[in-house]
């Protein structure tokens, strides 16, 4: 059948979710998830996200040019829905999920000490895309549970990796299988 | 712990994963996996995927500025395997994969009938960006199995969409959880 155009995002799925955390000039810490979301090199290591450029985080990034992406497990799936509530500017979306900050070492934003993984990042470019900006950044640290690898590939039944469909609606990344 | 940068793309995972097709000036037809992919923007709609420079693909994508994104389920994962191999320029990695070709309505590419979804897409930019060249394509058709959608989401017990995780280990997003 043929679909509306504007769907072809939910085919598009389900996606690696991670929460980007920043801060503004003031220090106060922003979180929120995002789903648009991709690897773009590996040497040197850059990755993209999509934002819309109303969005707090996306202020943060231009103000500071810094972010770190942390990588939730389905354990921390409602506290990660908490964070994509829409609160004022300057509300640290980490207090309200009850999530706690962990040090960066480069960046000034912190990381989520409850997610899998944090990959401390600095802003490489930024344009406009559609009613999106597409940013990419230079990841400059990644730290990680100590379970979180085996073999060198992401180790899902531990992890248990969460992807979003849309809405309320995730798929847990953990059913494995190895082509033969 | 802290993890190598190389590393970073390992836990940025389990991924989409999409088979594009292209073709060349002759009208050859190519297909290959990628997983370095994502939406970037719903209205106009837009995607990215990330290609190496020296990838038949990319080829194409620069000689025609057209391409097909089809959404791969479990069921033609060996399938989608084969399509990764290198075999030479001109090789119709559909035929030594065993799927078949589906006619496209606005682009010259076929879309693969075996797949869940086939986005029909032309070029709208392409930059390079690291060891990767970073291109955008602009969603001009969305065709998708009867079964694919419910609700207005992908219907992943249907469907079975295949995420990469390294190497020959996939994730089979099937296993569904809703925010309460």
């Amino acid at each position: 059948m043929e679909l509306d155009l504007s769907q072809f995002y939910r085919v598009m799925a389900p996606r690696t979710t991670i929460i980007i955390t920043t801060v503004n000039l003031k220090g106060e810490i922003n979180a929120a998830p995002f789903s648009f979301t991709m690897p773009v090199s590996v040497n040197p290591p850059l990755l993209a996200v999509a934002s819309v450029p109303t969005h707090h985080t996306y202020h943060n990034l231009q103000e500071t040019g810094e972010f770190v992406v942390n990588l939730p497990g389905e354990e921390i799936l409602e506290e990660l829905w908490i964070t994509s509530e829409s609160f004022p500017e300057g509300v640290n979306e980490l207090e309200k999920a009850g999530l706690t900050g962990k040090d960066s070492q480069i960046v000034r934003a912190p990381g989520i000490k409850e997610c899998v993984a944090q990959l401390e990042c600095k802003v490489v470019s930024d344009q406009e895309c559609g009613d999106h900006q597409l940013v990419v950044g230079e990841v400059v640290r990644v730290t990680a549970r100590d379970d979180s690898l085996q073999e060198g590939l992401l180790a899902v039944e531990n992890t248990k990796p969460v992807l979003h469909l849309g809405g309320k609606d995730f798929v847990v990344g953990d059913h494995r299988k190895r082509v033969i």
